[in-house]
């Protein structure tokens, strides 16, 4: 699943699995099924208007700009 | 395996997949072990100062601050 | 209106007023009702999956960690 | 009025409504005439060298590679 | 020499040394008086509205959230 | 010396020369040889993984879609 009508082309799908929440801004960690976890800072404002916690549903987005590659 | 010294907590481990070549920026499609696809805008540069090409094994590199979430 | 269900605080809704097409990325500016002018630049891709064109309603979206001020 | 010798395509000129400070970073709301809101998300000290408090005139800036686009 | 009234914290002042024209988008180069190079990719439409050009004496600016840290 | 395989075009080597820790997020100052000094947000937790303390070694990234311009 994903949200089609955005055009963010990275959506990550998964559980909340931690929030360490802070006064401005708070990290949160969502993890796929398939065990990759993604690591978010947003405002602590969102984290409670999105009623986020550990277990919550979500997709985790990045704009492609974003991303940088390093080569192995 | 992961940069682990580098501060940018999400890092997907894949292959180049495809590369849509601009004269400036370049779209890198990495695709990791899981099938997951993650898509970089980089410039033309440094596609070529990698010697990027599809196959070729990459890390994708996030920084936390870049991912925003939205709630299922 | 805006997207509920997602963190980023800063959404304006209106409708595209102009695209420049580029091989890899292209800008999309976006008129509110107000006559603000939002100017973005998204894959090319991201502009056909969406069938983004002049008059489309859309929301742009931005994070607030993105957002600098400068006083006056 | 907006800055004119810089690149950054979105100026929305404003006046800080409401400041939550943080140890390190803070969020700053800046509304525009028309009544929209910008969230900003700016280092603490950046916040104090600038003088920023409600009521003072800003501009809040936005790179146009920074701003996604949903499609309604 | 900076840009006082602005919340970027990073500030680097030096001459467009390169620019690389894309159709949406073009790389520019800057070169601090220290040897220092920073590369920059901003629209095409910016680069032409500051008229900018090799030789021209210009300002890279950086939000601290954007930078990553390596340990050595 | 510099990351050679990451395609981030702007490094900037030098030391730590002040970390002011918040709960989730800490500013990291980094001093080059030339006496430049740029300003990083990263996460706490990077910042304890890292090891980051003033004098040590470090390379600051940013991708060069995240460089702003400014003409004097």
């Amino acid at each position: 699943m994903s949200i089609q009508s955005i055009n963010v082309r990275n959506q990550f799908r998964g559980r909340v699995r931690e929030i360490i929440e802070g006064p401005v801004v708070s990290e949160v960690e969502v993890e796929t099924p398939s065990g990759l976890v993604v690591s978010s800072v947003i405002t602590t404002r969102s984290v409670k208007e999105l009623g986020l916690a550990p277990g919550r549903e979500v997709i985790a987005l990045v704009k492609a700009s974003e991303v940088a590659i390093a080569a192995l």
